[in-house]
């Protein structure tokens, strides 16, 4: 499979055209940013791990009946993904507290949601991308209501998947954000699930072991995610 | 009908105890407050014009078949009303984008908002009433699913109510915001409704006729709600 033309590239994969007119191909780059695009690092073998690690988890997602973007990687940096319309929100899951959402309604960091929250956040980085609500999607076009329901829909069913496949190895997931597009009718999970867009922590320490190592000048950070993948049985 | 003890005082009005276990008198004062309460001014007139106001449209609404809990004029400045425990989630919806809906999400003042938008916002001062969705509000226990609903439709329904008021004396409902509360299992629309807590333009020359006169220092504030409630053909 050749990559064609670069269609995009942003903060953190590129997009190419393949050879098929209904698949595109993701490049994970070692590109690392935080607070909206506003730092920006390399970190060695950052898109090979979040490559294959994205790969394990929407297998593993496709066969617990989620239907996703993923058909196969390419190369250890590359995959080929159906080629989606994105919707431009994020579907976010909280199962504890931690960022945005304790300063915005004043909790603890490490306070247990139960039931867990959903939010939608706009994708616009110049926004800081705000919270919105499913009236702001109707209003604003961004999303048709079937739409809304199933993201939502399946982004707790995502939680119930892979709280339990993390739970089995020791870690908690805390929160996560998932991206869903189109391709003609049908509903897919898009864009990539890494440690990079959610929170994992160890289950017994609560060491943290995603992109907050990054933002919080931790350092160790993709070798935390070799932990991460390793402790899932994930051989990168 | 005796005022009893003063239960509360907030930015604008005081609930005090009345003779009626089940009820109690709102005073509305003249105290007249933006920025989460930063600000804070007496403004001549204010509490009798916000109460006459309120008193008419609780009574417009409870006509129109939404349940209130709007008794009876006391005096110029207080109400008797049913005693609610409130659900401390603010009902906001939109007709026009104005004020903090613009920056948040980068449209221009002014725009229509087709549908109307609709948001919960917690009433919480000190965290600047942040918006919160259907989520939050069950995580954290301030209203279960059912009231959740009755609000949402019960505030939208308001819109069409008032909204065609307004829109038939020349004017234009830009938006408000609507709490409720509870009596035993029942659910009723609690608090104000007065320019204190809406934006309403002329429909022509879209003069403001609300509180942004006040947050904005544009002067005849409580002139333009004098002016707003002699055009609903309210006698003050
Ligand atoms: N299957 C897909 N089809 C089309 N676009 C996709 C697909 N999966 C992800 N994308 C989009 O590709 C981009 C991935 O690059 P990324 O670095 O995450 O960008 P961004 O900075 O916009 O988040 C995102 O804009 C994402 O929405
Ligand atoms: N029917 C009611 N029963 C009990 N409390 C009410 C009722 N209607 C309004 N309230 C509450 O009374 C207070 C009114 O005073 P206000 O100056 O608006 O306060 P705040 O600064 O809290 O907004 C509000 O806290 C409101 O929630
Ligand atoms: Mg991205
Ligand atoms: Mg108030």
């Amino acid at each position: 499979m050749q990559r064609g033309e670069e269609i995009y590239s942003g903060k953190a994969k590129s997009v190419f055209k393949s050879d098929r007119d209904d698949a595109l191909i993701l490049h994970f780059r070692n590109d690392t940013s935080a607070f909206d695009g506003e730092r920006i690092e390399q970190l060695d073998r950052k898109g090979m791990v979040n490559n294959k690690f994205n790969a394990f988890i929407m297998q593993h997602l496709e066969a617990n009946g989620v239907s996703t973007h993923f058909i196969e990687l390419l190369s250890d940096t590359e995959s080929l993904v159906r080629r989606l319309d994105m919707i431009p929100v994020e579907c976010v899951v909280r199962n504890v507290a931690s960022g945005s959402i304790c300063k915005r309604l004043g909790i603890e960091d490490g306070m247990t949601l139960s039931p867990p929250t959903f939010e939608f956040f706009l994708k616009n980085d110049a926004l800081h991308d705000p919270m919105v609500n499913e009236s702001h999607i109707a209003t604003f076009g961004w999303a048709d209501p079937e739409a809304v329901a199933y993201m939502q829909k399946t982004t707790l069913q995502v939680n119930d998947i892979l709280s339990k496949l993390f739970a089995d190895s020791g870690m908690l997931l805390v929160d996560f954000k998932l991206e869903f597009g189109k391709q003609g009718d049908q509903l897919f999970l898009g864009d990539e699930f890494s440690p990079d867009g959610c929170r994992i922590w160890d289950i017994e320490t609560r060491e943290k072991l995603d992109k907050d190592r990054f933002r919080k000048g931790l350092g160790g950070v993709v070798e935390a995610y070799e932990a991460v993948a390793s402790r899932l049985g994930l051989a990168l």
